[in-house]
């Protein structure tokens, strides 16, 4: 079976969760499944059922959450390249049928790793391995490479009372 | 922790994705799921992990999938209306934090469901608890009341080379 990149971008709620709703799926019918979760230090919720699902997640990103390029720490680099340079190695394994790369799109906007360093990746994907690239601002080649694209477009949102995240929801 | 409702809509892929992946974030904080899904009769990938997971899953669909409101039998009526009333039920029992009603969304627009039955499904929603409608074709009075609305919007997709679905992408 032919295995396509898929890109979830936009500003919308739901990029990283519907990559999440994809683990279930496949995990359904015994895949082997692969996590790297890029711009992100912290561990969320979803880590927790994860590894009790035997997902492979590791992350690649800095404790403090980057909102600005002018933020972006040598540190932030090199934890990102660092990820880079893993992933292309767990695409060369060919040992699993899902991949995704949570938040990959977003650190393109932040010079933390280059479209082409993206293209790459899709080069040297296995021919029946499904790869996911979730974030916003995926960059346009990329989308000329992806075979399915959906943006996910925020339609209202409601306002946090004061609360960035929350808990079990958000993270 | 105030809960609200989340709607996600159009004509993308991600939708009933975004709401599984809610449901592995909700559960690495041990909160209680229930998992309606409406016009589906024939289980998917991720129900073997649903159940492995403990979450409560229901199904309220016929066996043929609905292309065109005409095709809508008394059956898949009768089936919509039993949905309906069960998942009023659970609502008012109080007993989940994450509420998901799977493609709900669509089944107004074959008028199994009325966007008014909808709306007395938000009115009687526990204060605590998330509710997460899914599927194309939302009334415009349920994105009024939903505190949260997401559109996921095609922008490119890949064509099934004669196959409708793949196991374990979109099934």
């Amino acid at each position: 079976m032919k295995g396509y990149v898929q890109v979830y971008t936009g500003n919308g709620k739901g990029k990283t969760t519907a990559s999440l709703g994809l683990i279930m799926r496949a995990l359904g019918h015994d895949f082997k499944v692969y996590v790297g979760q890029f711009m992100k230090g912290t561990p969320k919720g979803e880590i927790k059922i994860l590894k009790k699902l035997g997902v492979s997640v590791e992350r690649f990103g800095g404790e403090n959450f980057i909102f600005k390029p002018e933020q972006v720490t040598v540190l932030d680099r090199k934890i990102a390249k660092e990820g880079y340079k893993r992933v292309e190695k767990i695409l060369l394994s060919k040992k699993y049928d899902l991949i995704i790369l949570d938040e990959i799109n977003v650190s393109t906007f932040f010079n933390l790793i280059t479209p082409e360093e993206i293209l790459h990746l899709i080069d040297i994907k296995p021919k029946e391995t499904e790869l996911i690239l979730t974030g916003r601002y995926v960059p346009k080649e990329v989308i000329e490479r992806a075979d399915l694209v959906t943006e996910m477009k925020e339609i209202k949102h409601y306002y946090y009372d004061g609360v960035m995240t929350r808990k079990g929801i958000e993270r």
